[in-house]
């Protein structure tokens, strides 16, 4: 993704590994400022994906699959058993982070799978750089599909509305809602965006224009309330967001506010997309019923930005995300093409 | 309402008038500070209703009743004519700072109105006393009125949802979709209240939560997209708004975010209530089509307590009510009981 410093600008993954470091693009500090974050160890990656310095499901599955990694190479020794023992540790750790994105469980699963191979420890090593380095690659190649393909609903001078930040921020880069924004733009084609602020944490207002500004796409933010008006006045051609966990009957999960988005759209008989790797399926849940919702602390509510906004006393409840039921998507965009709720248990 | 300082607690109005001077309770700075704003005459409070010291519809309609008031007491002299064109400056000032809310201009025309048969300037100043004082105390009196018929509504364990700020604070006291939950709460059922933080201004997690910590009901702050969420797990059994504006159809203009909620709650079979005094009903407004939407600062959604959140050069949109189509409204409750929109022509 282009990230804008004065009048020049350079490229940037979301997440990256050198060595046995891993780098991340720390969003707690975004839109205020540009840091990249490092971790020297799995337990400090565990850490940093509980700590929301890395978000969205993509770029939590590619943070988790270096995780896997640092810890495959962090062990000291020749025991194939104790090796797995302790790599078994570390996936503790580190899926205990999140409970909601589906990409994190699955990149995880993946990578120890993929060692089981391995005649020797070294070579298990060996196996995870590559590994990891693989899943990194193929999560941003598959965000590029995406928006190749999603770039195909987009007509010129659409306005799209998107919830919370399904972009490169959320992946390793492109993203998965703002992929198909991207090569629109890429491609010459006008467009305007609506992005939901998307309280409690702001990941519109904060990440996604931040985003979009660096892109030179044309957007306004808007308070979360009001993307239901302007559906109304017919000023949302198109809804995109992101999902951190579609079931086999279509349902999905992602952040709080998109089942509200997605009712609205429907009512106002807006096409509403849900943008999102194969990853993000979950061949194991049957339906948004089985989705596990976390529940974050109330002070994301009651605060903003270190400041109280409520009265002393009060208290509030913080659901992270919802779902969304089926009947509501239109279709689903994924790297492999773009098909309907009904057609997900045939191409997975 | 009850004002509650350290353990003991007073009663308090949201606007009162003594001799020449109007008191506000000062609305921008809740709840971390309880402060009384005096206006010595109708020019201050123009620029209070503008600033919003004071805010919410009918509160908004007693404070521009008592403005006239003070343009009228300021008169000097005893040509009446000179009189009424004072009065016609004062009207426009005050008229001109909030579009939306209907009552303003009801109170003040209603004003002007009852001035007209004096036949002595001294007279008029006597009759404006008089109105405006009638004015706020029947304002009060239709709001307890709406408490009672609304409460009816209301069983023993309701969980109910409201938007925005529609309490006492917008009003002389009791509230309008708080004056139901204030009479159910002292009638001893013990209700629950979700309370939509309502961006951009937060006069949910500001002003309503403030209002039932004074009076002791339960409550969560939500942010405004999670109330889909509660809506679909079965956790709120009716919602209760205010509005600002209802036209002679029954489609009603209250703050943004009302509409999404009200689409969302018909979606999860939810009744939904609007409480309104009958000086919110429009004459002369046929449908939603013909209320005008204020469009505020978009600094309202890039700073929150003057914090920026969002990134340098990032734009905003800032509509500050939306309008909810009749048939969305489940009910409307008022000082003269409850009834359907397709009854209002009828009533009114």
């Amino acid at each position: 993704m282009k990230v804008r410093k004065g009048s020049s600008s350079r490229e940037y993954k979301t997440v990256w590994m050198k060595r046995t470091e891993i780098f991340l693009i720390d969003q707690r500090k975004l839109p205020e400022k540009f840091e990249v974050f490092k971790t020297k160890d799995y337990k400090e990656t565990t850490k940093a994906i509980k700590d929301m310095v890395v978000r969205g499901a993509p770029a939590i599955g590619v943070t988790a699959s270096y995780g896997i990694t640092q810890a495959a190479l962090d062990f000291q020794g020749k025991d194939l058993k104790k090796f797995f023992s302790h790599l078994e540790k570390a996936k503790k750790s580190i899926i205990n982070t999140r409970p909601t994105a589906f990409d994190l469980f699955y990149a995880v699963d993946k990578m120890i799978i993929s060692l089981q191979k391995a005649e020797s420890v070294q070579k298990a090593k060996n196996i995870a750089v590559s590994a990891s380095r693989d899943y990194a690659k193929r999560s941003e190649d598959n965000c590029r599909k995406i928006g190749v393909f999603g770039n195909k609903l987009i007509k010129n001078k659409d306005k799209i509305l998107t919830h919370c930040n399904a972009g490169a921020l959320g992946c390793v880069d492109y993203g998965t809602a703002l992929a198909p924004l991207r090569i629109a733009h890429s491609k010459g084609k006008k467009i305007f965006v609506w992005v939901d602020e998307t309280r409690p944490r702001l990941q519109g207002a904060k990440l996604t224009s931040w985003e979009l500004l660096n892109e030179g796409i044309e957007h306004r933010i808007i308070a979360d309330n009001a993307a239901g008006y302007f559906m109304q006045k017919g000023e949302v051609d198109l809804c995109i967001v992101g999902a951190d966990r579609i079931a086999m009957n279509g349902d999905f999960a992602n952040k709080i506010g998109t089942y509200e988005k997605a009712v609205l759209a429907k009512e106002n008989g807006i096409p509403f997309y849900v943008a999102a790797p194969l990853t993000t399926f979950d061949r194991n849940c049957k339906s948004g019923k089985d989705i596990k919702i976390e529940e974050r602390s109330e002070d994301e509510v009651l605060f903003i930005d270190k400041k109280r906004i409520a009265p002393k006393n009060a208290k509030a409840r913080n659901p992270a995300f919802d779902v969304t039921p089926a009947k509501f998507v239109t279709a689903y965009i994924t790297e492999k093409g773009i098909f309907k709720p009904s057609e997900i248990k045939r191409i997975i």
